[in-house]
């Protein structure tokens, strides 16, 4: 398969869940995906920082992307699990990058983790999540 | 402390990412917090089932509601961990109810499991989560 | 398929690590699985309570079980994942009660979440696997 | 704090549940625990593969050492979550490598992730564990 671009990829995000965040993929490779949000503050808690819903989404989003540009032709994928590690709190108003590599890349699972940091490169969370490759 | 209401939290909600999402919440009680969700298409992944994410960040909100309605004067809290298990879809136009239950509430740490469930029943996801109580 | 008897079940464990720890099949039923397990000094940690690993390793086993006697004929399982909360130690000489019970039975994967309490009834841990369910 | 000795920590363990199990500590650093495990036919499942109970305990072990070795003078920790992926298997007669690193040593919580891996380098399980760190 060749790999699609980041804008190609951009443009199935933007109308979807990922789009109304604001997610921004920034680099895509086989065994890593990059991206960075904008911590708004309607992705925010009560408190001002980021919502930890909207720490898993975005990492979720990642790993889903890193997946998909390794499935084999005529595969689909699913989440099964996901676990995370909140470390870190990120202020509304700064920007947070997201950076998921391919743990396991096999032909019926698929695991990512995902580091998401501060701008300062703070360590926010730590998403591992499994994702199954199934017969489309 | 005398339990918020519904709508108190709600307004809470409403401006931060729980907003954005549209949860509606229904019911609060010390051990069990309910809501719901029109699966919205930004709420979506590109198939058109709610994006995973989205029910992590759903269940999220209903840990920490569950969490901060238990606290005791004086005390916060962050969520430490989340896990989550995704079971089955849930198509855009539906709408999804949630049910998040303490498991645990003790001085320390609190343990809240959602459970997303379809119009119908169908289970679609089961979230547990830990939520630390810090000195505010 | 007929279901096993407990002690059909009990004999396959013994020779393996379920049967180290010393654990004691009570209740084989489709949905539910329970055993029992005393916390001998060499399951435990430096302070005497029983080890974080034996937990989830007592959880393993039940929620591996409930799945094997659910399995279609010509099928097999493997955990692709587990998640636990740890909520309360278990003091050497006291024995522990497991209650495995499953979330999601489907073709592809089963979802078991086992709770550990103390002889008294108090939450010690509770573990959500997920098992794959494979060609044999 | 004075750093203790492999020889040190594996007197601790070894009359306790690693020790049952066989753990062999070889590094430990601060940021970084290593160990390794001779899979014994009474560590395994009933098809001769190290049980996922195993994986666990192994790794629960090499990260609460590595938060033990770092814990401030009259502190304590315990284990409040931890999650696995399971990616391969190891077969009984075969020596696994467990490796542990630091990804948070924070003062309330620390978070070690373990990754086990065969004698040839191939990858069994992943666990990430929280650790959160208490007044003794």
């Amino acid at each position: 398969m060749s790999m699609p671009t980041v804008e190609q990829i951009q443009q199935i995000l933007d109308p979807i869940f990922p789009g109304l965040m604001g997610v921004r993929l920034v680099t895509l490779e086989p065994e890593r995906v990059v991206a960075n949000l904008l911590v708004r503050p309607d992705l925010c808690t009560a408190g001002g920082i980021m919502h930890g819903g909207a720490y898993m989404a975005f990492a979720d989003t990642l790993g889903a992307v890193g997946t998909i540009v390794n499935l084999p032709k005529g595969k689909r994928t699913t989440t099964t699990d996901s676990s995370t590690k909140f470390i870190g709190g990120a202020k509304a108003g700064t920007t947070v990058v997201g950076e998921s590599v391919a743990l396991h890349r096999g032909r019926t699972t698929m695991v990512w983790q995902t580091t998401i940091k501060s701008e300062e490169g703070k360590l926010c969370a730590v998403v591992t999540q499994t994702q199954l490759v199934l017969e489309g």
